[in-house]
């Protein structure tokens, strides 16, 4: 991400390059010492816009957190197109597997789901975050049932769930290792349960 | 579970008797506070330990819900036996939705997992707790083997994952509702890949 290119360009003037600048540093802070090391101080001196306005513009930490998910929920997720369901979703899972293995990335990823876990305003950006992306991802899902990979009336964002569950909940539930493996573990499992007709839309059949 | 009728059973003395209060006073908070309101002054006031005693003894809140988790692990899980993979798998899955609606469940629950995003000792406990509940589960599994339901070589573990894995995920990840139908179709979605072979243990094909 280089969202520090955005700073300047976006219309709305002072505000806005304000906005600009503080999102890039929360999520710069957070990279760089993770969640509970954040400090609206860290975020002030790093953006260099007063404390006082991050104060009264942000509220706090998990006001900074919940806006810089609001900034990531508007950057495209590069959506593969592999050609086949298979070759799709497991893409999918190692881009999600990526998001928590690399070092750039990593303690940002995990900031967001543990401050969701502290703060309702972090839980509400976290889930137009999520709607977003399996929103994006759903073109997987319309794709195969287009060229016959999967059944007529397959959920969507049912099975982009089922081709990640399994990688957060071995991050943040039973806190077991993730890898390429578990990653293409889960996307083989999601479209075996689709092809089998278990992850079609509720009401559906 | 009713973990008071512990307090005094045990072999160990005053120091077991001790260790039981301080375990039953956490849970007791944290299930009418939740996480972020659990103090060690409350819990040494509902246990009537001493304050002092508890900061020594388990060094302050993570190391409470650490210890209440190893509890938790020591206590069995009861694992449905309804005769077929198929309902033993929704049962689980319901089990586990109950954990997180219940009204004198759910809070514990939550801060399990919301203390580990905080704290590396209350991680190191919840992967104990869930490796326990995996081991128990694993029945539900080779049973359905034995009884040729699912393929010979089916991981047991990864079963069991699959199965609940999307209810922690719209929990605490995607932030959406989770319900009877969510944990019936996690259920179905993880025999339909196990059927499908796709859940084998690592390695053996």
């Amino acid at each position: 991400m280089t969202i520090s290119d955005g700073v300047g360009r976006r219309p709305g003037g002072r505000s806005a390059r304000v906005r600009a600048a503080v999102r890039a540093a929360t999520l710069s802070e957070l990279a760089e010492k993770g969640y509970t090391a954040l400090t609206v101080e860290g975020v002030a001196t790093r953006s260099g816009v007063h404390k006082t306005t991050v104060y009264r513009r942000w509220g706090g930490i998990d006001g900074l957190i919940a806006d810089a998910l609001e900034m990531a929920s508007e950057e495209p997720w590069p959506i593969p197109d592999t050609g086949s369901a298979a070759g799709d979703l497991r893409a999918l899972a190692r881009l999600v597997l990526t998001g928590f293995t690399e070092a750039a990335e990593a303690p940002v990823s995990t900031a967001f789901i543990a401050a969701a876990t502290q703060s309702p305003a972090v839980a509400d950006a976290l889930r137009d975050f999520f709607a977003s992306r399996h929103d994006q991802a759903a073109r997987i899902v319309t794709r195969a049932v287009a060229r016959g990979e999967l059944p007529d009336g397959t959920d969507p964002a049912e099975v982009v769930r089922a081709a990640v569950a399994p990688l957060y909940y071995r991050l943040f539930v039973s806190r077991e290792p993730v890898d390429a493996t578990v990653a293409d573990r889960a996307a083989d499992a999601a479209l075996a349960a689709a092809r089998a007709g278990t992850l079609g839309q509720v009401g559906s059949g």
